[in-house]
């Protein structure tokens, strides 16, 4: 203790020399915000202190971070459950609910900025229930509680919560309306926090709860937050410039062109609550959660360009300040809720996104009086559609993601036959094979690496108790990408160890026919991805056979790995495909218990060049990772589909084998060659 | 005038002899009321008059019926717009709105129904505008009114009305809400028909209203029925008894298992305002609107299989009370209003369909204080999927229809290259073959017959000004079908008059290409017709073309030829496809000012044979007629393709030959024959 002392007093002297603004008691708070992002921001946080960071500062720094890092707690690790279970947590927010007045309270898996990760801070559901999936909501009513996810989690969910505190029930089958509706008592009151649920959600809800006779309240300073003692701070990693060279376009003139659109529609401004469309407006990005470079922050563009950032300014890297230009005003993130008072009282129209923004916002917002208009986030379309310079990146991205990938699967040919490699092990090697490569920045999503029956499980993740070793007659899925400063990469290979069987071969070859089907369709403007979502389906629906998942999910230039509005799916996505949007084309076969394959690349959306009458749009293959030749059954394969397959390979083979050591070229020479006819 | 009144006198003494209900005043509202009908009315309404109506009756009442008919007027001839032109139509009808303190008023082209035909009574936008369309509104304001019509309509629309009197719209690229919401004065009133309008509709055009801070009133008595001086009353058709050999089960049959769903979900009983369920649920079919057999009326069904009808009772052909049995009661249209207020009374939950039910009906049960539950009308999904009996009847009027069209295409192929036949001929020669059928009833729709330029109209009607004759070097396309008994038969038929162009023949082939390809697919359950449409647009995408419709609707059993909630169209079809449901499968291509092709045949959905994991369905299909052979180009199809082709002409050979004349079954021989290899 005495130690720690010494150290605490040396490092305020090394602040102090070194000009920071950071002081004995202030570089804590700094310190907490940074073991709340991320890992990733702990190797880049020292620019957050001071100006030039000497050696003596920086290891006092490292030593501070490491001796709070040991003492750190959250409430969400193995041995935070079994010192307080799922029972007494639950137990603790009812009391705090009575306390209140309530007699129910959403939890719903969400932060204020609605984005598929999440920081530390806002892992509420998970604290509350342990379950960890990325989408979920409960609700918990005074004798009752329930739990709802969608058809992804279920299996995992049943495993994560304690199931005799929680009703399970299915997101979209049985749909928590229903569940309040019946279950909310005459008279009773169902709290919200605004700031976690969209206004879209609270107007779906609200009508649930009156056919229960009961209120949907929305309720400032959030009960559970009150109850989780040891609820780490908001996360503070680095924002930095997002270059010109990279994103294609000035942030200028990005605000200029989408604040004139706003005006055409007159609107004075425009509320950005999407950290990924504010990162893509500003040319920022940040490390505030998991695998997507978010700055999470609120923004307002005005009509004339002009844009302000609500976000905690010890986030702001040496040099982003001036970034952000004189255009840009910067204020602290709880400057938000005056601010938007100030908005309201101006005068003019204000937009805000009814799908994506918090209840609060709107609620803020009518409460000063605003005239609101409801509009989707004007960032999403031109961010879904990259420009030359990010597609150029985008190739340049996949040319590395691809030399990483050969080099991977050269290795895994001849390691994984031996039997010495894991599910584990083998994400691990990806990983480093991929960090060597030029602008990486990190995985663009935990690696899904899964051997034998572990593929057929969509959302696997590989656990040290889970882990299973490769091993001859297995099928290997791995599902994986990258985050680099030009693109983000996101790529599904499955391989056979050894043999595979006719029977594997025949749902390969089907996989991948439905994968060329939709590659190679081409479609008049304005078709949507559920339009095109059962080319990639037909040759496994032929033989009575189907997957139950989307087809494919947009994908962000340097951003998320999962980008709307763009989909292709079954339903619910009529969305018209524009050029210039990326998305994957990931068709897969699962045998439960069995094994799992899954074939993805991503495809940039292209203008063909003009035939017949209508505007034709198609799609360019990004990806660059060869298809293991030995699942294909080329009897099931037309003329059509072998010509690209064999098109694909030669392609791969001359834009990889420049890149790759001779081992992995000639791997890549046998790997890519063509089909027998 | 003086032999008018003896013939009057010598009718009401006959009727009394008749023991006929009517006497000399009350049978004129009997002929109104059938003149009022479509034409087929007037070949059977003797039986609504006596049991048994004598030769001299019979007579009497053809008499008297003539005399009313040369003398009728309902405002919708063109000599009527000649007499009383849309602009003096316009200004009574402001007249009015301003007698009653209204800013604006609502026209849709709607019944009290929503059926796709409606009576002559209902045709108040036709009176209106001119406008002859099957779907549409007019919003009357002071100063402007606007017309909104869907994509097939906007030509029509801009011939039929005058356009300085209203503002054409295309209905969803400038929907009516945004009109409203700008063009409406701030404290106006919108008036509009609670009757004509569904609720859904008046919740999307109310928040309009208010955008423009004015309100959308509800009112009764229609303002347009009060300067519409001579419309027409309600229409009275006979309305008997559909046998059970033909709907392959009893009224009370569907009674008891829809009430028991009733009484599963806890509701007491459901309002049916759709005839087409009515029809279908009590096992009856009238001749109120032309093409579909529908008796206008309302009824409500009880969880305990009772139903309450509520229609005209002049209406009811002898033995149909019978039919209809003791748990049916019968009380006129008029009581129904009344009975909505004793539902609500009787306090249990009473469920309607906000997208199919007028708004006049949920008004009524709120103002009554009842509990409503907002469901879909129980009838729409055990109506869609025909029963066995149902499907046999359509096979059976499929062979029946395809015998029609095989007359009609085998005397087409040699008048039409003569070039004595024109569209109308055409059409009327195809109707009088189908006519001489077993258990034909109407054509299902008006024929599209198309000639040359007219096959690119898609919903092209030949009139005596446009009649096209055939000639060699054309396309003929025609789209026509009928109602039979025991089937609705929908089908479309592209030939070529003389040879064909390489150009034509690859449109045609790739046209073909899609049918084959939609009804060839296997699907797992639970795929709706939106994710098939693609599969019918492919080979014409592959060159830049498409056809701006949808590719199939649902058809009924001796009902409406267009039937929801199937239906395989680009988007807002997410309804799953069914076992014994029916649709058309139609594909096409059009190029403006030269031809248009369509293919068109009927299929019914189908649960596969077991294969795989998934249960799996595909199509059936109904329609039994020859493809044009010398439209195909046999190096554009695959062997899938080919083998389908000539195993479905050998098919309707086989079933069709023993049908027809000598002559037809020679040229039937040639017409089927399998393609060259």
């Amino acid at each position: 203790m005495k130690d720690e002392e010494s150290g605490r007093a040396a490092l305020a002297r090394l602040l102090e020399t070194a000009g920071s603004p950071y002081d004995r008691e202030s570089i804590e708070g700094l310190i907490e915000g940074v073991l709340a992002a991320p890992p990733k921001a702990q190797a880049s946080w020292h620019r957050l202190v001071a100006q030039r960071v000497e050696p003596a500062l920086a290891k006092a720094l490292d030593r501070r971070l490491l001796q709070r890092k040991k003492a750190w707690r959250d409430g969400l690790a193995a041995e935070d459950f079994a010192l307080l279970p799922r029972s007494l947590r639950l137990l603790r927010l009812r009391s705090e609910l009575a306390r209140r007045g309530l007699d129910g309270f959403l939890v719903p898996r969400a932060d204020a900025h609605q984005g598929e990760f999440v920081a530390l801070s806002s892992e509420r559901l998970h604290w509350l229930t342990g379950f960890t999936g990325s989408a979920g909501l409960a609700v918990v009513l005074e004798d009752r509680a329930a739990l709802f996810v969608d058809g992804r989690y279920t299996l995992q969910a049943s495993r994560e919560v304690e199931s005799p505190l929680y009703e399970l029930r299915h997101m979209s089958e049985e749909p928590p309306e229903d569940w309040i509706a019946s279950s909310l008592k005459k008279g009773g009151v169902l709290g919200y926090d605004p700031w976690l649920s969209t206004l879209s959600e609270v107007e779906r809800l609200r009508p649930a709860a009156a056919r229960a006779g009961a209120e949907l309240k929305a309720v400032g300073d959030n009960p559970l937050d009150r109850v989780w003692l040891d609820r780490p701070p908001p996360p503070l990693a680095p924002v930095v410039p997002h270059e010109e060279r990279f994103a294609g376009e000035s942030s200028a003139s990005k605000r200029a062109r989408l604040g004139a659109a706003l005006g055409v529609d007159r609107i004075a401004a425009a509320v950005l609550t999407l950290p990924e469309s504010i990162a893509w407006l500003l040319n920022i990005r940040g490390g505030d959660v998991p695998h997507t470079p978010l700055p999470l922050s609120f923004a307002f563009l005005w009509s004339d360009g002009r844009a302000s950032l609500f976000i905690d300014p010890r986030k702001l890297a040496p040099g982003t300040l001036a970034h952000l230009g004189s255009s840009v005003t910067v204020a602290p993130a709880e400057a938000l809720g005056p601010a938007l008072g100030e908005l309201a009282r101006a005068g003019g129209r204000i937009s805000a996104d009814p799908q994506t923004a918090a209840a609060a916002i709107f609620e803020r917002l009518e409460a000063a009086g605003a005239k609101i208009e409801r509009g989707r986030d004007p960032c999403l379309l031109p961010k879904a559609c990259k420009n030359p310079v990010e597609l150029e990146g985008a190739r340049a991205a996949h040319r590395r993601d691809g030399a990483a990938m050969a080099r991977f699967l050269a290795w895994l040919s001849e390691e994984a036959p031996k039997g010495g490699e894991s599910e584990i092990s083998a994400a691990e090697r990806l990983e480093a094979l991929r960090s060597e490569g030029e602008h990486f920045c990190d995985l663009s999503f935990a690696t899904i690496s899964g051997a034998g029956a572990h593929g057929a499980i969509v959302h696997y993740r590989a656990s040290r108790e889970s882990d299973a070793r490769l091993e001859r007659g297995m099928l290997y899925l791995v599902d994986s990408g990258a985050q680099y400063l030009d693109g983000t990469t996101d790529v599904t290979r499955t391989v056979a160890i050894g043999e595979a069987s006719a029977e594997r071969r025949d749902r390969f070859t089907r996989v991948l026919k439905g994968h060329i089907a939709l590659l190679l369709a081409r479609f008049p403007k304005g078709t949507s991805g559920a339009q095109l979502d059962a080319f990639a389906r037909r040759a496994l629906w032929q033989e009575g056979l189907d997957y139950d998942h989307g087809t494919g999910h947009g994908v962000g230039s340097y951003l998320g790995v999962h980008e709307g509005p763009q989909r292709i799916a079954k339903t619910g996505t009529n969305e018209a495909l524009l050029p210039g949007m990326i998305l994957s084309d990931e068709p897969g076969y699962y045998k439960s218990g069995e094994y799992g394959i899954r074939i993805e690349n991503l495809l940039a959306v292209e203008v063909l060049e003009a035939r017949g009458e209508r505007e034709t749009l198609g799609f360019e293959s990004l990806t660059l990772v060869p298809l293991d030749r030995s699942l294909i059954e080329p009897a099931l394969l037309d003329g059509e589909e072998k010509a690209w397959l064999d098109q694909y390979h030669a392609r791969v083979r001359a834009e990889i084998s420049p890149l790759v050591d001779q081992k992995t070229r000639s791997w890549l020479a046998a790997a890519t060659a063509p089909l027998a006819r």
